[in-house]
């Protein structure tokens, strides 16, 4: 159980296409893989997604503060001070996915030495999650013909529009179009990256208000403080605050000042650990919870359907699970797949992802 | 893995001496063992002590329940189905320590089965914590010499000290009795029990302004609404709130309304699972806690040191871990024992505790 050494991997693998959304553009997966082997030898693996635009992180500063900080604060330590790990990377601000990794390759590690799915340790609820495809901003055209290739393709049925662009009548045509197209065949929701104003996003909810869209993602910034409560009072559906709330105690602070009616849960930020917690949190003030995606490669999608499957809050809608399709390869031994429009819990031990070490060698770069 | 039989023992041991406060008088530990057997023969054990006057609880509805709704609706999942369990259980109003050592002794029988502690399990923090002990109705005298006897025999030094009687001068002189006494070599805080009104705690707290008192709990009814809010916005220390927030949802509510700005966590109550969401709310609403006593047997005792001990925030305080000194005896092989102000969590597997099937069956009633 005793950790002997935590290793920060980064490794770079291009998207077969750029994805596109308000807050910015990713032509590859540039993440860092994280390995905790323990002295029996054991090894768990998680995935941080560097995304400087949202928190600060790039890949070199993943590496560094891996290497040169938590890691010496807990090799050392076994796998069950889990505790003591989170307070050790606590005295650091910041870094949360470098963090969030660290957390994830610790159960990853957990479950295989006690021969046990991670998911099962979590909490066992269910095996599944249904999953929910991301449309980033093209013609209303090309993006009905995504959602026909995945709802053939993978049998998905929930979709999450990317939006926010100006003018609003641009995206509102989108979601009409696929509405008019799929009829209720589909779920629809939209997330604005903190793109439009207010207004806009109001204008924009009132154009959409017959189109049935199940959730509102930051649709303005969460910094135009007034603006956004006035928003949030007015919309009609669930309110998501994301990168609005990287910590719990952001989730308080937005849900109370009336700044978000939902938020979204990312392993890729909170780990297992502080997801949980997070858990606990939206429970007790009875607000709804969505598994986001990170834009995560296949570990960190493994990732979310693990913690997502475990507890019956966060299994409930559709998880974010599928921006993967898009990476042009992956790491896995097994690589992920979807199908019926769900993602099946591995069974583990642990995650139950294994790295393909010549792709790894393959794809592994320096910072 | 899989779960076998849940069976609900009553047993009834006298105490030494009446246990007396603002809420009522306890002469015997009459509590409820549960056993969770799965099918490959390990047992994992909790109890459940009825408090009918906090939740409506008494020992023959625990047992009834347990065995005609909780255990045909458990029975046949496994132990790693926690959430499943969860949920099965939640239909049922009410029964919250009936839940919660349902929920516990899964957890026992996981840990046994992992061949691990469940306090590793949960967090794995620190391995004791230190140990507080409640101070009943009693003179000013007697309750200096009990204090004393504490110090001197199991070298506690934090006391919860039971207020609410009439007039207010009667408990006040307990605490000046203590202070005067001891000086500051012990931490000093009190528990109202619901025993006075909020002008009554008002001008109690205006006489021990002096005493460095650390918590108040209780003091007057949640229920007198108003009056509760007035109080806490004018306590100068965490006021505790206790059996008013037995569920989540309770503490949003209670804690958002201003009628207390911390609160206790009693695994008799909310078991394991649903105290790490609790932690998790705490944590995230940035409030204060305890870890409280529901007039704890031995097993529940442990219980409540192997959570508060898993993580940080709840081991910082000292938990409330000795009312199962007063019992005349105990149903363990191996007794807990508390030395130097402490009590260390058993290193497991599972809680780390083992019935004395001897003593469960001298002490088993039919009810």
């Amino acid at each position: 159980m005793k950790i002997a050494a935590i290793e920060a991997i980064p490794y770079s693998i291009p998207y077969t296409h750029p994805l596109r959304f308000a807050s910015g553009e990713v032509t590859h997966a540039n993440n860092v893989v994280i390995k905790v082997t323990t002295q029996d030898g054991v090894v768990g693996v998680a995935e941080a997604p560097p995304r400087p635009y949202t928190y600060g992180e790039t890949q070199a500063s993943i590496v560094a503060v891996v290497r040169d900080l938590f890691a010496p604060a807990i090799v050392g330590t076994t796998l069950l001070q889990r505790e003591q790990a989170q307070q050790a990377m606590a005295r650091t601000i910041g870094n949360p996915t470098a963090k969030a990794a660290i957390d994830m390759a610790m159960w990853d590690a957990l479950g295989r030495t006690l021969g046990q799915s991670v998911s099962s340790l979590l909490g066992g609820f269910t095996d599944r999650m249904r999953v929910s495809h991301m449309l980033g901003f093209e013609s209303p055209e090309r993006m009905v013909a995504e959602a026909e290739r995945m709802k053939d393709t993978y049998g998905i049925s929930t979709f999450k529009v990317k939006v926010g662009r100006r003018p609003v009548d641009l995206d509102v045509a989108v979601c009409r179009a696929l509405r008019t197209h799929f009829g209720d065949t589909i779920e629809l929701y939209i997330d604005g990256n903190r793109g439009w104003t207010a207004a806009e996003s109001a204008q924009a909810l009132t154009a959409m208000a017959d189109l049935g869209l199940t959730l509102a993602e930051e649709l303005n910034p969460a910094d135009d403080v007034l603006g956004r409560r006035w928003l949030v009072e007015r919309t009609p559906m669930p309110f998501v605050a994301d990168e609005s709330v990287p910590t719990p105690a952001d989730i308080t602070r937005e849900i109370l000042a009336g700044s978000a009616t939902a938020v979204s849960i990312k392993t890729a930020r909170t780990g297992f650990t502080t997801s949980h917690r997070i858990l606990g949190l939206v429970e007790g003030l009875g607000i709804d919870v969505v598994m986001g995606n990170q834009i995560d490669g296949q570990i960190g999608t493994n990732a979310t359907v693990t913690f997502g499957a475990a507890f019956e809050r966060t299994s409930r809608r559709a998880g974010e699970l599928s921006n993967f399709l898009d990476i042009s390869d992956d790491l896995l031994t097994e690589p992920l797949r979807i199908t019926n429009g769900e993602l099946i819990v591995r069974e583990g031990p642990g995650v139950g992802v294994d790295l393909d070490d010549d792709k790894l060698a393959h794809y592994r770069i320096d910072v």
